[in-house]
């Protein structure tokens, strides 16, 4: 169990991909306040529709609320190693704390997308 | 501790009062799909900015994630008692895997508030 | 979702049932400090395993966290009507922050339970 | 906000210091089943009396569940640099899903401590 929910700070602006089998991807980074005065940074990536809206929604600056299953994978690519933090989110908004919001619901055009 | 993240639909129309000393308050019924087919209603308050943005931007019928703190209380107005069971929420906002968003940024007029 | 965790007092001797067909059921009450000086109460069950358990280790007053499915329900027995708000738990223990405990690992016997 | 709860099985002893100015810390590496068949390891530290029952009670390969706040830190001692994961506890038990437990309460003697 490794649910986590976040507040913060959408710090590089959204990358979409669609793979050649068809699932959309989107990702950024985000900085979220931990106490202390320290930041936690993590890669926030989504799938299907709500990676189609967040890419449509979500801009580089925005302040974000954020739920999904967080994971922590080392990465070695041969000449540098390292280890990435990942919400895989299940939900996220923008966050009406900063600011306010026109919501339009998405058709079921998930056949076409 | 009683943080909760909750993702759910927005079952009644927001209702947004002012005190006689200033204090935005926002408050709407939250349908949660639970496990077993089952559903949890909430009602969540919300104050101050969070509460004027949230009066502006949600409807009945909204698909919203909203995280906060959980509160359950007993009451009795003499001719009923009950249970109600409320989410003070921190941050929340539409969720981009129902519809997207198009997001404002609050000028800080707090003081003017 | 309503994936919740609480750190608590238990309030009630923790009542254990096995039902007919043999499935392990414990419950009792817990006692939650919120923030406001207020506090939250909550019917705590568990299932199986971590029912045996939990009936042989927990006692009225120990401090405990708890973390599981949150569960709010109406009921109306035709003389009364209320709400039970319900953790369903999937991981529980004593709260070290409050006492020490000694650990024993439960032998594979959930086949004779 | 970075509050999370994880469930997992305590991976190394656990380190029990006393700073020179009394401050007790216990840390330990933790491995958490996330989905998809893949590990998070985290370092879980605690401070104070949580500390010092920790020490007492937490062996290697225990069953624990543990809430509190997610720290992701990028760390470069010149020689290699890297990112870490840690969750500051505020409560954790031995998980009753997994053995049975005996509490003892701590007497308050923190004054000492």
């Amino acid at each position: 169990m490794n649910n986590t929910t976040v507040t913060g700070l959408v710090a590089t602006t959204p990358k979409h991909v669609v793979t050649t089998d068809g699932v959309q991807i989107t990702s950024f980074r985000l900085a979220v306040a931990s106490d202390k005065h320290a930041t936690n940074w993590y890669t926030v990536t989504m799938f299907n529709q709500l990676a189609i809206n967040a890419a449509i929604s979500i801009s580089k600056s925005d302040r974000i609320v954020v739920t999904g299953d967080l994971r922590i994978r080392d990465w070695d690519n041969g000449e540098r190693a390292g280890t990435s933090v990942e919400i895989e989110a299940t939900a996220l908004g923008h966050d009406l704390a900063y600011g306010s919001s026109v919501f339009t619901k998405t058709m079921l055009v998930e056949a076409n997308a």
